[in-house]
């Protein structure tokens, strides 16, 4: 039997409502149109990149009320095969107001709905139905009130335990507590890794040196993303500098969930480290070309892979 | 038989979702609490005045999608009556931000579902079923894409082949065209009388002359408010100057749709026109004690009335 399902998993996930005004009127009534509506969350924009590359995805999390059933509607309308808990309360919605007079975005995001102990106690038992034929399990994203740090270190605890490969691509306390369970990949970008190490990069040595103390934490691969600067990536044996190809940037939104993305067709596909740092590096610069929550697709990535300049280090 | 319910309608109600922040930061991100969330527009603030004054009401209008549900599920909590049309869409959504550190409120109105002929077709027929048994019908707010300024002053031609009563609240062309259809009874406030008849008052007398126009029209009763300056009752042989009581002003949100509630409690009970002058005038005042979305109540009306003052003009 062929395994190779990824599940992504989304503990606080978001209706992102884009709207546009002429101007912004601090202290004044603002009339917008409904706009557009997407299912947001990193673990859904994870899934979101997988489906385009035609993997067999899966999405799990937690969902509330009326806004977690609209949520649910639109991955249904995505075909992106969900299985969440739903709980009492509210999926937050986080409203984004493009400000045309100033080509500026002013984001509202709540914090989302409570999650109780017994709450959790269900999702315990609905993901380890979940995980069933899992081949790379991906750990991203913020968590709701009422869920402690440690949350994602359990998990990917749970999963290795069955011999699933894990991707975390989370911050704070959820990324260093993340870390003592010992994912396979892990994929900060660089200020989350300042942020881990209480430190400020001005070299890429610097880096380097902290990627092998996570190499040496038992983490298989590292990636560290440094936004149009491109980024390092390494295993225990190896290390590249990677760079990507000039575009002109529409919106970075979804840009490193698509690089997680990537990373995970990767490792389902054992694809050597240089071949992963090439695939990460199109994914996340296409989706960068891409306007709003877009996200590349299949032949975005695999037509611009050559473009991507690595550097052994 | 007792007829004596009340029937309000809201085409374009809300969820009001209103937020508190420490400091809006304007091209930034703004991390809210999910905040409170009440059923909003005018028709259903009026029937929220109405059930604490036990009349037998009941509500009508157009709800879409998951957010429309959402509303209708609060108006069941509330225990008010409602039967509405559900159609394509979602019912809007408006946000209130209160700043903390300006105190002061930015507020991001939708426009609502856009509703076709086919939609209007159907809940003209729904209309019909609604309004039996009703004695009282009260017309109030803006309305959603897709139906034109006519709407009003078609049902309450309708409404007036079967002797209901009707009270018009609404502004510009909604108010005018209504005017057309001989409502019994109007509430602009004084901006909207001035945009109707395209001028600017400096005195009473210039407003009693453009009341008396609109009774000339065929209005039985007209109540102009006037914020905290009061209001101006008139119907065809009496004008009362009305002003209210002092008090500490906490929210004016829904002090307009309280004078109309009263006013529609008034008409119902066949009070004399000072009469209802003091009912109106202190239900508003009331409703401007209280925080929030928060109406006034029974006890509140009645323990006041013979605080506001009322003069013949």
């Amino acid at each position: 039997m062929m395994i190779n399902k990824v599940l992504t998993l989304t503990l606080n996930p978001a209706l992102d409502k884009t709207v546009e005004i002429d101007s912004l009127e601090t202290g004044g009534l603002n009339r917008i149109n409904e706009g557009r509506i997407d299912a947001g969350g990193k673990g859904i924009n994870v899934a979101k990149v997988l489906k385009n590359l035609v993997v067999d995805v899966r999405t799990t999390g937690i969902v509330a009320g009326h806004q977690g059933r609209r949520l649910l509607a639109y991955l249904d309308e995505l075909g992106i095969e969900s299985k969440f808990l739903e709980i009492e309360g509210e999926t937050r919605t986080n409203l984004k107001v493009f400000d045309r007079s100033k080509s500026e975005i002013t984001e509202f995001n709540e914090k989302g709905p409570f999650v109780s102990e017994d709450d959790l106690k269900r999702f315990d038992i609905l993901l380890d139905r979940v995980l069933n034929d899992v081949e790379v399990f991906i750990l991203s994203g913020s968590i709701p009130p009422g869920i402690k740090t440690d949350i994602y270190k359990k998990y990917i605890e749970k999963a290795k335990k069955r011999d699933i490969k894990t991707i975390l691509d989370a911050e704070g306390e959820l990324f260093r507590k993340g870390l003592e369970a010992k994912p396979y990949a892990v994929k900060p970008n660089i200020h989350e890794l300042e942020q881990l190490f209480g430190r400020t990069y001005s070299r890429d040595e610097e880096v380097v040196e902290d990627i092998k103390k996570l190499i040496g934490g038992g983490v298989e691969l590292v990636v560290v993303s440094m936004g149009g600067d491109g980024s390092i990536i390494a295993n225990e044996t190896e290390t590249y500098r990677v760079r990507p190809f000039p575009i002109e940037v529409k919106s970075t939104v979804g840009s490193g969930d698509s690089m997680v993305a990537a990373l995970s067709y990767s490792i389902m596909n054992n694809h050597e480290i240089e071949f992963i740092a090439k695939w990460i590096t199109s994914a996340g610069t296409m989706t960068a070309t891409k306007e709003g929550t877009q996200v590349c697709n299949f032949e975005d990535i695999r037509k611009n892979l050559d473009k991507v300049s690595i550097e052994k280090i």
